[in-house]
């Protein structure tokens, strides 16, 4: 069997060169990598992890531990991580929490039972013994006790689309604020003075910074924050449905914004049973860019979410930290990633 | 440390019977699992996986490389492997390809870009020792070259969404066929005479099997097939929306069958600009049971496709082939798990 030895024998290179080529790692020049590279697929040299994890406690790998992957947001932050950390050359265990199937009857927030899920996993990680972790969370909400447990692995972690209470980590959330708040400036700059918002539930994290969002685009265009124009619904289409039915009864409303795409597509239902046109008599936008955005009719106008942003900046942040030792821990205040307005043909022009 | 000889003399069993536990295997008494785990908990024993690897060659570790986790039909798939899995004590190692990602502008038959993507992931799969591994494909084909570079990591595989051809292995897919007769079948059974077919890529698989189905379906009620009231789509809402505006243009046709949801929410819009009521005027139906069927107004009738049945049953198959070792190879047919109907409101009934 062809060694680590051979290799470098063969590259008139040292062992570390090679091994250095193999994690990834590009202090050597690209002339050398491929020439190591070329050896070790010739000779089809395989890398014994067991023995190097045993020799040097560094394993190359990096845990992921998503609270859900049907969670719609998930697929894509993996995805970008995986790409960010193979073009790295570290190797990920993709672990999955499978959190709201577990949870079935409990809060999200009860982070006991939460911990409870995450325990084996947390384990199998030490036992594996990554170098550092990506939580990619399934919402966004401060994490107090999955931290503690986290941090267990290692000290090494990024939280994605939630935050840990005591920032000691970094973390990768959405900028809602910032994108409410250009969802509005657009509906406002389309000539509405009435807008009706179908809000997520009242304590989610996402719904707060949004309704902040909307509110400083409201300031700054002079106009009324109407708190009965704004109704909080569940995130899903038959609240999106029973709230337009009742914030579009009066006919004062000219737009409604629902704070995702699923609610959006209930208010389309209740327009449309108001004998409401959407896109002309009523303005609907949604949140999210979920695909099912682009099969309403009309299209919806809706939010992009920077899923892939967060999922770059988090594997990102995470190498950083691998590879510059030295840095001091410091008061990690979430990283926001701002997203992008997606315009369709459900927002009426009332300036023309 | 505590070691498993230690674990071993706290329970009064034997070392191998603490490792037996560990392991997932089901041989001992629940009483004695009860034992061992709680041991385990107490003392904060871990396994050293490493260790254990080198010295038996078992690693305990499922290999699970999934062609594209932003697939829709992905998510679910692993998710049941993930729970069968954890249920039986293996560890799973999940890869993502990224194949649709990485294969941009190349078809996705060509199976050695596939391999070339495929490499490194078999290479560390092999690295790992895994004991297994499920390949999770992104839609049903049969696969050439990707069967003997899997088998390379180990022999027990198995293939879920799409078919090895030397069927040395077992692969679980969707029974098409039987789907698309079911839809027929209701269809037909709505009183509908002249039904068009918006269907898939010509040459896809998922495809030829569903137009079988519609056919038997057609000719156990005694009805033609008419050929030109089949047309190919691609699968996106803007075809289903262009190959519905030429169905649906002479007005002969009362039902109109898509092979996913993104067709038919395509031929939705189509419909709406022919003024036509969906539901009424005129009958859709999709397949898939993706979640924008639930948002198109009015709810699409579909078909749910087994996607945790595959998981599951992958999953089973697998640790079946792990655990009877004198098993030997035959010819696999590939298992075909059926969905079920999902009857909402885009099929008007015209027997009443």
């Amino acid at each position: 069997m062809v060694s680590l030895k051979d290799i470098a024998k063969m590259c008139n290179v040292s062992p570390s060169t090679v091994s250095n080529v193999l994690n990834g790692k590009s202090s050597m020049s690209d002339e050398v990598k491929q020439r190591v590279l070329e050896a070790v697929r010739e000779t089809g040299y395989q890398p014994n992890y067991y023995a190097r994890n045993m020799r040097t406690n560094k394993s190359g790998t990096i845990g992921i531990i998503v609270e859900d992957l049907c969670q719609f947001s998930s697929p894509f932050i993996v995805e970008m991580i995986l790409e960010f950390l193979e073009k790295k050359g570290y190797r990920p265990i993709l672990m999955n929490l499978r959190m709201y199937h577990k949870l079935k009857n409990t809060s999200i927030e009860d982070e006991d039972t939460l911990c409870s899920i995450l325990e084996p996993v947390v384990q199998q990680m030490e036992a594996v013994k990554v170098e550092g972790v990506i939580y990619v969370a399934a919402h966004c909400r401060m994490l107090k006790k999955v931290p503690k447990l986290v941090t267990k692995i290692n000290n090494n972690v990024v939280y994605t689309y939630a935050y840990a209470d005591s920032r000691d980590n970094r973390s990768i959330i959405i900028d809602d604020e910032s994108g409410a708040k250009d969802m509005m400036d657009y509906i406002i700059s389309k000539g509405h003075k009435n807008i009706g918002i179908i809000a997520g539930t009242a304590d989610n994290f996402h719904t707060i910074a949004r309704i902040k969002g909307c509110q400083q685009a409201l300031f700054n265009a002079g106009m009324l924050f109407n708190p009965d124009h704004l109704l909080y619904g569940e995130w899903d289409m038959q609240s999106g449905y029973d709230q337009a039915k009742k914030l579009l009864k009066n006919g004062e409303i000219t737009a409604l914004w629902c704070m995702n795409d699923r609610m959006a597509s209930g208010a389309y239902g209740a327009a449309r049973e108001l004998g409401l046109e959407i896109g002309k008599d009523i303005s609907i936008a949604g949140f999210d860019n979920h695909e099912l955005s682009r099969s309403l009719y009309p299209q919806l106008t809706t939010f992009e979410l920077p899923l892939y942003t967060i999922g770059y900046c988090a594997a990102q942040a995470l190498v950083e930290e691998l590879t510059n030792e030295e840095e001091e821990k410091k008061d990690n205040q979430p990283m926001k990633c701002k997203g992008r307005m997606i315009i369709r043909d459900s927002v009426a022009d009332l300036t023309k």
